[in-house]
């Protein structure tokens, strides 16, 4: 099968949506529905959005039940799967593997001595290996990428674009450490770099560094990359309202991220809050990391 | 005049101490001290410690008052200069430049396009240029150094050494933008990277994250590492028992540093507390970083 094949969108079969925590699982819902296909959300149980779950065919099911999903495909009629949603990486002790994970396993032990891109290319490998075709976001939904250009009315200014430009130098360093989507770069200097902790949690702290003092003169950019060789059919990195109102909290002249490998979730209500705090948010046009 | 020269400090005049926040001024203080050298503190307002001050020959004054700093300096008769401890990088409106640093301004202002070592760098021939000396405190007094090794009765496991490894990687990758000498990684997974909160901050989100199941299981360690490139009279990175403190409180294995290029405040209490708690604090034997 060409690559090519594999993946085009195959619209007379239900795409499932393996649905992990935010609201984005919910804006590639609509958008697929919206195409006119069918789709059923497997919910993962302790991260997605019980309250918005029900506008949904679902199911609920957990982390690493690999023999659920397979029931749950055969019951919905689905080969296409999409993975989309915040999931913390697990403990051991929570993981309650099921009898189709046990038999996938060693594939799983064996990637989890990488970092996360390693372990999630195993996860779309095993279930490729048992017919399902993994899809990105972007793929069955690409109106949920963010586009090129200033997505609202303002724009960074000349100082804004040195600080994005040192932003995207260092996540591009960073990249073959598999850390780091997102940093906060003021005046020319990093301020926060991301790590486990996600961008929310680190917008909260340049807002306390800002109040102490910390953060110098000079109003800073919150940028967003996706690392260099991830498997774009997982973690993309995403922003949404919750962003814009971190940055407005820190202080920071506005967000840029990657035209067209950014997913964003609301995008109106996106454009609304950053026009009102007078924010940019910024699509990067830039080449495709590989 | 030869490097060497330069380096060698010269034991017969007094050295003046442009002392910030934390123990270690004064931990270079007792240092030089005991080598029967003189020593004359210049306490930044707001940030070095009133308490401690008081042990000492001393004067008040404030960041970027050089024309106060070259008064103090003939009092006291200095021409060697150590600068350690912690100064946030203060905002326009709290500092008040005095004549001599008005003077300098044209420098001062140049260096801040780049990031701090570029300003440092320029503080340093600024006061080279008034005739001063500007020395590291590993210069001054090579015992507050860390050694190579373990310090106390811990070191690293295997697992503990392929974790420091890849948080050198990183740091090292991160270098040419002028940011981190911290991080933090656990299980191969990097959790923590410092910028502008510091690695007390860092190492409490750890905590944090460790609490809410977001680091994986594993050890984890804290590596801390002077930047490459980095002018090393200035900001080299140190650890302290409170160092210690954070390491302990976020479930880690050890702390590891660069032997000979990290200051160490009050060791013997690091060694105790770092004995108490089970963790390994390493000195690791590295190439200088030019």
């Amino acid at each position: 099968m060409a690559d090519q094949d594999r993946a085009a969108p195959s619209p007379s079969d239900t795409l499932a949506i393996v649905a992990g925590g935010g609201s984005l699982p919910f804006a590639v819902a609509d958008a697929v529905l919206a195409r006119g296909r069918r789709v059923a959300v497997l919910a993962l149980r302790g991260f997605a959005d019980p309250a918005r779950v029900g506008g949904y065919v679902h199911e609920w099911g957990r982390v690493a039940q690999l023999g659920r999903f397979r029931r749950f495909a055969r019951d919905y009629g689905c080969r296409d799967i999409v993975f989309i949603g915040t999931v913390m990486r697990p403990s051991l002790s929570q993981v309650r593997l099921d009898f189709g994970a046990l038999m996938a396993l060693p594939h799983i032990i064996a990637s989890l001595r990488g970092g996360d891109d390693h372990l999630l290319t195993t996860v779309g490998r095993v279930f490729e290996h048992y017919g399902f075709r993994v899809l990105g976001a972007h793929q069955v939904a690409p109106e949920i990428l963010v586009p090129a250009g200033a997505l609202g009315r303002h724009r960074p200014a000349a100082q804004d674009d040195a600080d994005i430009a040192r932003a995207l130098t260092l996540l591009h360093a960073m990249g073959p450490s598999d850390v780091g989507q997102a940093a906060v770069v003021a005046g020319g200097h990093v301020i926060a770099v991301e790590a486990a902790e996600g961008t929310d949690q680190m917008l909260a702290r340049v807002a306390d560094l800002r109040r102490s003092g910390r953060v110098p003169a000079g109003r800073g950019v919150l940028v967003k990359a996706p690392k260099p060789g991830q498997d774009q059919r997982f973690d993309l990195p995403a922003i949404g309202p919750e962003t814009v109102d971190g940055v407005v909290r820190a202080g920071l002249a506005g967000v840029a991220v990657v035209a067209g490998q950014t997913i964003i979730a609301e995008p109106q209500l996106v454009v609304q809050k950053a026009d009102t705090a007078n924010v940019f948010v910024a699509g990067l046009q830039m080449p495709p990391t590989a």
